[in-house]
């Protein structure tokens, strides 16, 4: 297991001062590439392998939003290994140590060149640890077919990381800005379900479609009629 | 002066793996409140009056740009204060030590409620540092008479942060997202001058426009037919 520190910066809260979904999720993915950095299967040790790591699946529930200035943990590992997908398990504590969220992530390995999935089982020493994190796997998300609302985006400079396709953050940024500033307000992401099926790129123009209902929204990102990535996001409102 | 200790994460850098303007300046302005925190005046501090610091002007230069992973600093101290500007240096290094990016900024205080400034006055007792940063003061820009592109943006929940108001670094992200790809690849910001005329808030359409040169674009957002936000940039395209 490893444990790594970070703190909720301005650039991270919302108009309330409280941390963006966006931001935590983040915190950890970066989580899983710091440890995969310490366990020597980084995406630094891939490139020389021509291979890197892209996320799969991804569940989140929160108990507490943290607020700026806070200073927060999270502690991963790996949970389970097989020859397409990796499981890792991410652990978030406050400063006095109460979990304020857990989350489970989904990973496999493509060919940096061809983009197809490489086998994990070359990671055979990849050391797992057998604990539960005490939420439900991230689900398998359906296609919406009747959405309540659509617009289109055109993938810009700034949505693209260094693996050249839309970082995963930005999907949750152009989500939770078709949602109402009223439901923002009040509302705390009890758990979020999010599904990465395909890759965007500079350039491409993407569909997003919202599918609302009192306590739920369905997301989708559609490419060229194909979904890329799918999420499912059940409220709080207390 | 104050020396604040950063790191050039994931979501920091482009499809290059190189730093962005938008999160260097998020660092440049977070060492500006990490220090106004220790001194005492701060956004926290300033809360109990009712009142908030404004970014009035930016100058940025670079002398290279710093890569993932790559740990910096910015020394940073107020120069001068008057009854309405204070003026910061910020001096960022890398880890050898060197310079890499010179800033100033410029800012102005104003009552949370009101929107109107505020005589610094009250802060008679800060700090100053008569120590020159080497680079021209922030200039006053003009408008721009002939655009070379236009489009419009409707300001959403994640573009706006605890003020209310749109973040800075959103304003970069616009313009650096209007800009072709292939200048982006081989150019390095030489220098960066921005002036913040007045704020943009959530459900706001703002015109962001663009005049293309060989070496220099200039840009604006114009929100209700007032430019609210200029900004020059000069590339070094070595």
């Amino acid at each position: 297991m490893g444990c790594y520190r970070y703190k909720v910066n301005p650039k991270d809260v919302d108009f309330r001062g409280l941390m963006t979904v966006s931001a935590l999720c983040d915190c950890v993915l970066q989580s899983a590439g710091e440890d995969a950095d310490f366990g020597g299967f980084g995406v630094r040790n891939l490139q020389e392998h021509d291979a890197t790591w892209v996320l799969s699946r991804l569940a989140l529930e929160t108990e507490r939003v943290l607020g700026e200035h806070e200073e927060f943990s999270v502690t991963t590992w790996v949970e389970s290994l097989d020859r397409i997908f990796t499981t890792r398990h991410h652990r978030v504590c406050d400063a006095k140590g109460d979990v304020v969220a857990r989350a489970t992530t989904q990973w496999s390995m493509i060919n940096r060149t061809t983009r197809r999935l490489i086998s994990l089982d070359w990671l055979g020493g990849c050391h797992t640890v057998d604990e539960k994190i005490g939420i439900e796997r991230p689900a398998k998300l359906k296609p919406i077919t009747d959405a309540t609302s659509r617009e289109t985006h055109a993938v810009r400079y700034s949505d693209i990381d260094f693996n050249g396709h839309t970082n995963t953050t930005r999907y949750f940024d152009w989500m939770f800005d078709m949602v109402e500033l009223k439901r923002m307000e009040k509302g705390r992401v009890a758990r979020l379900d999010a599904n990465f099926l395909r890759e965007s790129r500079y350039g491409d123009s993407v569909s997003l479609m919202m599918n609302t209902t009192e306590c739920m929204d369905a997301f989708q990102t559609v490419l060229a009629d194909n979904v890329i990535m799918s999420a499912l996001v059940k409220w709080s409102l207390d």
